[in-house]
């Protein structure tokens, strides 16, 4: 059991606020506590004698052994209590009073002291803005809420309070259970990964699951939740989508990796399992705590109505399961077993005239194929049908063979019964066969993050020192940006680039465009012109002897663009054959939640209009990396689509894991991109960077 | 009310097979017909005196006055039955009775019989191979399910009996209620589009929904579809999308266009709303014939619970609607009304210490608001919250401003009496956020459908004479397909394409090229090769002078591909500047029930890696070839993106229709491909053809 064990199994719990006023948080947190704790509870109330006939304490500092208090006095007085906790020795406590950071600046005043004071005296500090908290195992119910919780194996935090309400109500009605809950508050202290921790290690908690709406820190959720995962399973949904995806990043990749698709490939780079609704978010839980993970993909449906069968045969499609297909054996048996008429392929009809036995031979040979990694029974209401004779099947059948199970018993009040005798058992049975398939769905994405590989990113040999000068360029600028003139970032870091050198003087150009073996294209180099193209900033395909001409001319576009331009040169670069190869894009930007943040896509047009793009949060594995890859629509071009030659991904690999290190030496880089990244068919070639650069970061 | 009424609204039906004996089909449905049809019941069966106390007679034409036969004998004589029912002059017939088209070739048979005799005696015959049928309004239910049917204003067609028991039995426990419910069975004589017809005429159905794997002609589907949706809205769960996608035509649109794509088209072209699962069906036919349709798709939220707020916030955000923005009286008045520390904008937060009071003050407000299309109401449970007042505040502000509402109480039992009356009064109340946007979604969707335009296609001035003989080439092949060979098709149908000749002979090969103005493409023309590139049988970019050894060439390698391969000539045209302008491609496959199919995308990589496509059911008309150039996730390069310039879509326009008109004028067509069909700034080229064409048709 983790280090916050007492604040979920307390011996004695102070309610600092405790009352008897009718409609008091500290009246309900008091009633909620002695209906159901079946330890001690102290009220603390300088103005009582007693609260609901238990002696009162005028001050937590004169109640000794308490290893829980809850705070829920006026906001003003809450530091002086927490200091006395601190000062009394109590490790745990639970502001469930606002009035904090989500009020005003005063608030926000009042929470610093309590995170110095937790500090000070290494409190665990629930809240401040808390609902409370509960744990089943001792009754413990130490919130303002209108229900306990019943026992089961779920632990439940949220970041909303009115969520836990109406979860619990929900649940109770639905007999589901819960190990601890958790109302995180404005997590002053104590966050979503101090939690996951604390849960990882609880061997009375099956599944973690919880509504969040943002995350402290990205990358310690990531790491935390990396361990825990090997054990217990996290479902979480995450809030606030739409409006992440308006505080998308301004930059051209940052569109594309908005917000969300950081908590995206956050969520997934940490095997959690996002839920999408509050349904999907129980019945993914309920399933990875009810039911074994199955050992194949393939799915196997026994049915008696040909139809429903099909829309299930439709979801497995839909989902990233498959249908399973039958040895012969079971061909045969089946069909030795059931009648004339019956289908003894996937999905399997033992027709409508089927019976409990009937369902169980059938369920018995299926169940026996080694290619079946899980199994759904179908029923619609017939007149034969004993429905809890079948649960019962189910019940013995799915424990004989161990196989996960999920069941749709299409219908209403005939199915009720054997619905609740069923869930019981931890076998889900729902009426919509989309549930049960996505139900077994999330199974089998849990036992694929159980033995993902979370690789340690490779670390090159760089030139950190180089790269420090090259970026603190940007301390003599107004804007913060850099752009070809930082392209010897490139090789500090290993990152192949063409041959190019920025010059001052049409001559030099000319001079440089000769040394360069082929044509070369000249870009006028300027912190203020972003979008060279634009402005005419860019001529390309040029042999030496037009280079001295193009230089003035663009060089003179630039004074036109805008007459106090800064122009730092002109790039003379060696033409790189797009043509041979594709145009990809590196990019990275900063999330306020996970940090770098890496993305990789189809360049050009893709990139523009079709956001082919794959996201990873830094540090990426060479692993990571080659799945980013993978995973573009477009990915068949590097194999050579249309006949042209394989480019070389390799090296695309290892770009995208210099980057990577790159981003993450440096937190002064907010935004990067490396556009376009030409991948060749023996190699790649960085051609263009444009980056912004946080100074105070350097 | 349609010609189908007496099927519904009998006022003497016949069961022909009734019996007593117990398991009996014939048993179950006069127990059913018994239990509550408040008309005349009539069994037949000369093996009994009498029937469950009703005098029984031998035969169907001993009854008079019969104008529903019910036939549940065995097979072999159902065809005598039915006959007798015609030269009795009974109109309406339900088959129950299995084993026809179902059943082998022997039921194939007896099912063709069934067809003739329907059409000798025009018989509205329902199935064989049929559940029954029911209407509430008389009681009727003629089937031999288990459960009677509520009543209320959905119809409700199926192809598959099992899942009307399933759906019977569930809906009876959520109180939703039917008018007619069928069981479609085999459809030998009516199918889905009969009961389409009929209940767009039918007064007493507010929403037709149903369960269809697949549908009979899809042509005459969206015909009548698009009649009924102007006053009825249709929702269809179809099934067997999977399979469907397996049997995806050959060729290369045709995978693009895969059935299930056709499905897709189809259905939005007829204006029926597709849901995915049994709930989306219920959810959606619920609000439909409950709420009115909303003026705005703008949505307001008033909840008493933040964390909520923001996920129903996400879900709108992934829908078609989008959240209202509250003018500055709405605020005021908000700012007013409601507490400090309230949210008066969108989603509106009253605060957890809200009341129904609070709740009607915020509604009334937020619906005067004309931005308000419509109100999702809400509520996590709190200790002041009373839930039978709040329903009743929301069912009146609903009725007094006649704006669509739904809502979320979120919670178990102590929700559940309200969300009983909430539906009573036709408002929905879901726990889960999604399903309530979802809802009004396919409301708003609804609205959007009554107010689609559908145009008759154009109808363009083509030589049809000229492209029947060009067609009929395929007569004198052994693969029924036409390449370079049927360019003349495209003159016949004024498609623009680069001038050319197909020659051959070398002389004549460089003659021509010499009369094209600039270079010029060489392209072997042969039935026995498809992929003309991939034999090395195109060569590109060449000027006069080498057109001749060009021709050498290609016609040897043509020859080293394949001994004895059919050379029907080469092929000289003049280039086309593909950088000028954008590759599309146009194809066209025939789908099994929607005929010709028409697909529109991105030509090379796109295509191909992307299917970045757009799809529909010929015939085409001009806004909706329109909208699919406008569909593309790339569409933004025709309006000329990353600086090039536009392209002439009008010209594509045309061009999807005339193709349209082309595969509609000839059934003969199977697949067709343009591709490329370069979009330029001025107009359009199709550069390559290719087609297979059935003989038979011809």
């Amino acid at each position: 059991m983790g280090e916050l064990s007492d604040l979920f199994s307390p011996d004695r719990v102070a309610v600092v606020g405790a009352t008897e006023r009718p409609g008091a948080v500290g009246a309900a947190v008091m009633r909620n506590l002695l209906d159901s704790f079946e330890r001690e509870v102290v009220p603390v109330n300088p103005n009582a004698e007693s609260v609901f006939g238990i002696e009162a304490h005028d001050r937590i500092s004169d109640v000794t052994g308490v290893d829980l208090a809850i705070v829920t006095v006026p906001p003003d007085v809450v530091g002086d209590v927490i200091e006395e906790c601190g000062t009394g020795g109590i490790d745990n406590v639970v502001v469930i009073t606002a009035g904090f950071s989500e009020a005003g600046r005063e608030g926000a005043e009042r929470e610093r002291r309590l995170v110095e004071l937790a500090t000070e005296y290494d409190l665990n500090l629930v809240g401040p803005n808390s609902l409370g908290v509960m744990s089943t195992p001792l009754g413990l119910n130490a919130t303002f809420g209108p229900d306990d919780a019943l026992p089961g194996g779920l632990s439940f935090m949220s970041q909303s309070g009115a969520f836990i309400t109406a979860v619990i109500d929900w649940a109770n009605d639905q007999r589901i259970g819960f190990k601890d809950v958790v109302s995180l508050g404005n997590e002053a202290v104590l966050d979503e990964t101090d939690f996951l921790r604390e849960w990882g290690d609880d061997p009375e908690t099956d599944v973690i699951i919880g509504y969040l709406e943002g995350i402290t820190s990205g990358q310690a959720f990531i790491e935390t939740a990396r361990a825990v995962v090997r054990e217990t399973p996290i479902v979480l949904v995450k809030s606030g989508r739409t409006e992440a995806g308006a505080q998308a990043a301004s930059s051209h990749t940052g569109t594309l990796a908005g917000s969300d698709r950081a908590y995206e490939a956050g969520f997934e780079q940490a095997g959690v399992i996002r839920a999408e609704s509050v349904e999907g978010l129980f019945d993914s839980a309920q399933i990875l705590s009810g039911q074994p993970l199955p050992e194949t993909e393939n799915v196997a449906v026994v049915t008696n109505a040909g139809g429903p069968g099909v829309m299930t045969t439709d979801s497995v499609g839909d989902s990233s399961l498959s249908m399973a297909s039958f040895g012969d054996d079971t061909e045969n048996r089946l069909r030795e077993a059931m009648p004339d008429g019956a289908n003894v392929n996937n999905p399997v009809d033992i027709l409508g005239d089927g019976d409990d036995e009937r369902f169980e031979e059938a369920l018995q040979i299926v169940m026996d194929d080694d290619d079946v990694g899980a199994v759904i029974v179908l029923t619609a209401p017939t007149a034969v049908l004993e429905y809890d004779r079948l649960a019962e099947v189910i019940i013995a059948e799915q424990r004989r063979h161990e196989l996960p199970v999920a069941t749709c018993l299409m219908g209403g009040t005939r199915v009720r019964a054997p619905r609740e005798r069923l869930n019981e058992e931890g076998i889900p049975c729902y009426f919509d066969p989309d549930r049960a398939v996505d139900s077994l769905d999330s199974l089998a994405e849990y036992a694929r993050i159980r033995e993902t590989q979370w690789d340690d990113p490779t670390t090159f040999d760089v030139d950190t020192t180089r790269a420090a000068e090259i970026l603190s360029q940007v301390e003599r600028r107004e804007h913060n940006r850099l752009g070809l003139e930082a392209m010897e970032l490139l090789d500090a870091y290993g990152i192949p680039r063409p041959e190019s050198e920025i010059v001052t003087s049409a001559d030099a150009a000319r001079r440089v465009a000769e040394r360069i073996d082929g044509p070369v294209a000249v870009k006028i180099v300027s912190p203020d012109i972003v979008h060279k193209t634009d402005v005419g900033g860019v001529r390309v395909g040029l042999d030496p002897e037009e280079v001295h001409d193009a230089y003035e001319e663009i060089v003179t576009r630039a004074r036109n663009y805008q007459d106090d331009v800064t122009v730092l040169g002109v790039q003379v670069q060696a033409m790189v054959d797009v043509e041979e190869g594709v145009e990809t894009i590196v990019g990275v930007n900063r999330d306020p939640q996970f940090g770098p943040v890496v993305v990789f896509g189809l360049g050009g047009i893709f990139v523009e209009l079709l956001a082919d793009t794959a996201v990873r949060v830094a540090p990426v594995s060479e692993r990571e990396a080659r799945t980013m890859t993978q995973e573009l629509r477009a990915a068949p071009m590097f194999s050579g689509a249309r006949g042209r030659e394989a480019v070389d991904v390799d090296r695309i690999v290892t770009t995208i894991q210099r980057i990577s290190q790159l981003v993450t030496d440096f937190p002064a880089i907010v935004e990067l991109d490396i556009n376009p990244l030409v991948a060749l068919p023996d190699g790649v070639q960085a051609v263009d960077i444009r980056l912004t650069v946080d100074p105070d970061e350097l």
